[in-house]
């Protein structure tokens, strides 16, 4: 396994592994947490997926604790059994070197299991793995400590997944039915102006540091050369975006890659996602249902293709990962994380240098989603972790508004295609200088 | 409206309409058949739609509704308010004068209204419903007695259809979950042979003959010119049907119709839906969960290029749609129907002749399905119901094992798509003389 | 072979074959009229295909010679060696006896063999038929007569779908080339008053009567009991089809089947195949080009579902096959075939009643395409020539401005998918007496 | 315009523009070259387009007059008229700012213009280019001359994509058809040992250093970090290629990137394109018909997935463009480019190193296709040459046995997308250090 705290290639110190207690107080409450996330649901929301992209939220509580049960239990508790000898093909996302998944787009014709026996399933895997914890031998444990932290991570990455997918779910319903009826609504802020984070020719390192978890694809940490840029000093706003809009962004293909112009034509995007033009104004279906366009929110839900559009149109350009991360990497993580409860971007209340670098929405960066150099995954399926998505996609940084705080930082490289949208992914523009 | 008994088109005498008691029993066991074959359901059951040709079971709970709210509460008991501004778009199945139509694949994308609130739903429907028989003028009578008629028929065939598309829902789960585990299993049966029912050259009188409810598509009744043929006394059996399979049935162009040559080229079909090879032993998924093949059971659930090809391998042909009603005509509707509680085809118990002309499964003919001469669809919304489907599809004839026995009748037409598959739907053979 | 002329099942009396001399007068008129066809086409032409449903003019012109080359020198004079292995497979359309063929929609990705080659291949064929008419025994000549016969009737039908291949291939290119710019146009015509045929009920006969030769999809004559009838005394104009079009005919479902309904959602018709509004005006393109459109021009390249369309608003009906043929079999073959030279539908001139049965364009019947009563394919390959095609299509009756005189009669039946448009395909109208 | 020796934005020293009588000469050469590898087309060949990726040949012979017409003549010799009003949009490729141009994948269908009126097209562009040459006014010679010179490396990459589309058209024809039968074979080589060229870790500069021609995209030169590293001596051959093929490398998902194995399973690879095992012995389809697979050939025709398997499979991977642009920057360009002759890559002959650098095949780098650090694109429609396609796609380097020798350089940056496979592409591996 190739994460940070277990990679015996990293030349960094290792920090002694969580105490059993500490350990099992996060695997608790991390799964809480995904059950919690839940409560707002109708019996029959938990089966829906309205597009492959998307799983529905019963899959992901399964999916997590198959996780659980096939990296821990399986080789280190195996006195614990199977549930059903078939969830193990059932709810295997992609990791091929245990099986043949279950096709993803078939995720949600799955009416059995039904959602209350895989929450059983769940309480039993959290059963076993308690005992496992209380058990297991002190030889074993620096392994098992990876793996539980790892795998908390990842239930923490199905959390956000579980929420952006549940928005989408919900969006293609005509009733445009509200996840939570009792969001709180944000300040509406101001029009604050942009300035830029000026950051000089030099070398710089880049990729997780050591300290605490992070995922191998952070790794190695490694130096690059850069030139003299800026970076803004915060994100795009609703409002600048329309005017990008209103200046026929979305029917001049000059401010387009060609891929994306080819999406535009052919989905007939003509705004972000969720956005829908009501009696002449501008609205946007949220997780707390469809509310009128506040224009100093950033602006989420744009596919890279949009990002770039916007950045050329405006003269400038998106940042590269490396650029983002010299800026981002000896900041405070803060900002309008899911702990924060809107569970939507917000508007920037305080001038702050640089603003929104954590939190609102993960921030499309030009650099395609590739290994650091030296990198190489771990072997065993959990190498199938990051490894093989290093194409065709694009880093994203920051963290977004569903993001747990604990889970994100300044090295955290999120990866999506260039045309995805159901995201909260926004825009941060650079410059050359 | 176009169906007999309100039709005022139709020569034949007008019987009086039931009486409100003996109609409100109607409605009202109608309608609680439908929750009760809902009952073996999982709340995760209500909502899947594995395939755009089926509906989600809590789709039909609520469609059904919906026509009763549509075409007799909305005319003629207003003071029955809307239960939500969108249902009206969300449950109109087809009826484009009513409106257009929520699209039929994305059925199963609808979490909301929840199943809770479709019960709530029906409830109110049923209560207004129930009102309206206590206290509609009489003068309005016999045109809601007739509108009744035909809900509660509409009814039934949504019945049939729930049943049929659990079956394809449930199969493509690989837990492969039985809808009901207590059901019946008949006898096995013996292989009884085939005999010949002949029948004379002539004409012969068709279609609807005015006693009782019949559908608009059903009339006007007609006189045919009829060459003399034979029709089997009997169903093709598993047995016959796995012997056309051996001889290769599903590898030799020569015995399809060139469509349907492309249907198993496309579809890779090699035996009929639901059938399964495990362990080198044919097994058939059943509403009862998997069983092994028996023999001596009709075929079901072939198309009716498969039909047409079985019957061209067996050098005979499909009979047309007035060939089989001229031998069903004066026979008495009784065979394995939905009251006898198998809910799949059973071997035949005893030599009749002809056998099995009423329930186990709709028997394809070859006869196009188009209006009879003289046909006129109703004006209104309701002409709708049949008229605009005379098109691409064959008749089928004679009821199946989830049919309730008070639906089907020797007139009554059914019609599929050559390549549909998941009705109970087999093949009875005929031949010139 | 199951055509007239030869097949022994046909009770009508045969008619002594036609001289050797006869005959192959014939086959050498009808081969060189092919070859005639394509002169006004350029090299870059004859190897085009639009759309899957289209062959490239080469692929007609090898298609027709590997038809005489398998049924006639194959068999019957095997001295004649192959051209190239290859053709056997390249050039069978759908003979699945002969072997599984080359791909329909890829037939205009072969560029070889060359056109060149493919004339040297039909100038060997003809040489060899010519050595076999010359030597062949006398005991073999009645089956040879036979099968001449058809492949002469075969290219015949071939002639008529280059012309219209070609036109669709044309149509598309936005230089819109005209196939030839030297076709007379027919005189403007009047807008004549439609009146009615009327026919009583009874029983009629209809199917090929044994005289001359015809396709074994047009026996056995057998007789039809009809209702009392009236059929229109002509085609319905562009004027007429017009006034559907601004009565909102392409945006009202009402007027629709289900299926054509689906057509024109997804493929968007708002007019038949070839009209085209440019500035304000609506235009045609045709085989000599774009023309503006003429009024008392017939309506054609309908398909079958705006037929049924226009017949439902204009409240009439489209006539059965046989109603089609009790008023056309005691008429003469005459009309604008294709010898008139127009290559294009022509305005009435005269009032004759009925006009325009034959030529001009062929007549949707409502009427499925299935076997008559007793019909049977012949054994061996030259079975799959009509038979295998039973299904999913519609009856057109009456020829069309580019089909040769010769070539159509009464009972001739045509046949196409009720979406296809690329014919020169119109409209009809019967009603019910 | 943005490539180099016109860019003023470019720092290196601005070169004289050639001589007129020299570019004259070049361009002339350029332009008879086109033509002279059209002479082994039959007419029939020059329209066909057998999937969307490869144009027809007529098509780049009249897209690269297109070419010239548009940015030359249209604004600096605009007394040359218009050959045909739709010729502009006809033959655009992707220029936008040009207009919406005539959709890619139909190209195939416009058999007019004709291939006849199209090299009377061309030979209008060069006599109006040629009248240009020699009278244009000398203050709009450097951007003529700059533009001339971009013309004619537009031309020649049209030239060898000419010849991978007819070597892809040919190759789906059963008849097999080859380009030229007159290609000389090359010698069988001999199996050379693979070696390893180090590089230690440091700063290197890449990109085009000013002398001579390059396109925007190669530019700016930049410095760049890299750890310290090895690339491969030669190319990977047939033989070690057929190594993982039968170490089950098309069957085992663990070497492959996850939407490399898609690309596997959807479109069933088992080889490279245009192996073939014909009796238990593979064959290639080359531009000189089938062959025998040489063993000693460099593999070709794999796409990025593929490269990137089997560097994986051998525990190595591929470079990144600049590690290969590093090793071949002081190099000189020779190898089996298209002046060998042969079309086709050869056998190592003598042990070189590094070998097989330029020529033979463009090698797969893992580097996504992106914008070097500044890169802007120039104004107006030339601006869309290179940089819109900067998503999804990956660099390749060091030309192919079909590039022109003058047309490549160390610079020089290809890009296709992971699953193509039409190109002469290849694989040369690296390791880390």
């Amino acid at each position: 396994m190739n994460f940070i705290g277990s990679n015996s290639r990293q030349s960094t110190a290792h920090k002694p592994a969580s105490t059993r207690e500490t350990l099992a107080a996060r695997y608790s409450s991390v799964r809480r947490a995904s059950e919690t996330l839940c409560k707002p649901l109708a019996p029959d929301d938990y089966g829906l997926q309205a597009m492959p992209d998307v799983s529905p939220a019963k899959w992901h509580l399964a999916h997590t604790s198959w996780f659980f049960k096939t990296f821990l239990l399986n080789p280190f508790f195996p006195s614990y059994g199977r549930f059903h000898p078939q969830f193990e093909y059932l709810f295997n996302s992609y990791y091929q070197k245990i099986g043949a998944p279950f096709p993803r787009a078939q995720r949600g014709l799955l009416s059995r299991p039904t959602t209350e026996e895989i929450f059983r399933y769940r309480a039993q895997v959290d059963e076993a793995m308690e005992a496992m914890f209380a058990s297991v031998a002190e030889a074993l444990w620096p392994e098992i400590a990876a793996r539980v932290t790892l795998g908390c991570a990842h239930e923490e990455q199905h959390q956000e997944l579980l929420l952006t997918d549940i928005k989408y779910n919900f969006s293609i319903n005509p009733l445009k039915p509200a996840y939570r009826d009792d969001l709180p609504a944000p300040n509406n802020g101001a029009n604050m102006a942009m300035s830029w984070i000026e950051q000089p020719a030099g070398v710089q390192e880049i990729g997780h540091d050591g300290n605490g978890f992070g995922f191998d694809n952070e790794s190695p940490r490694h130096r690059v050369l850069q030139k003299s840029y800026a970076l803004a000093s915060r994100l795009i706003t609703n409002g600048e975006y329309l005017a990008f809009i209103e200046a026929g962004g979305y029917r001049r293909p000059e401010y387009w890659l060609a891929d994306g112009w080819r999406a535009v034509s052919e989905q007939a995007w003509q705004a972000p996602l969720y956005w829908e033009k009501i009696d002449g104004r501008w609205s946007l279906f949220t997780l707390g249902g469809v509310r009128v366009l506040n224009e100093n929110e950033p602006v989420s839900h744009v596919s890279f293709y949009e990002a770039d559009a916007y950045a050329r149109w405006a003269g400038k350009r998106l940042p590269t990962e490396a650029e983002w991360e010299t800026i981002a990497k000896n900041r405070k993580v803060r900002g309008n994380l899911r702990e924060s409860g809107f569970l939507h971007p917000a508007p920037l209340m305080d001038e702050v240098h640089p603003a929104q670098l954590f939190g609102d929405v993960w921030e499309w960066t030009c650099s395609a989603y590739a290994p650091y150099p030296g990198y190489r995954p771990s072997d065993g399926a959990l190498g199938e972790y990051n490894g093989k998505f290093m194409i065709n996609q694009l880093v994203l940084r920051g963290g977004s508004c569903v993001t747990p705080a604990e889970h994100v930082r300044a090295s955290y490289r999120n990866f999506f295609y260039p045309a995805d949208r159901w995201q909260f992914s926004g825009i941060r523009l650079a410059d050359d200088r």
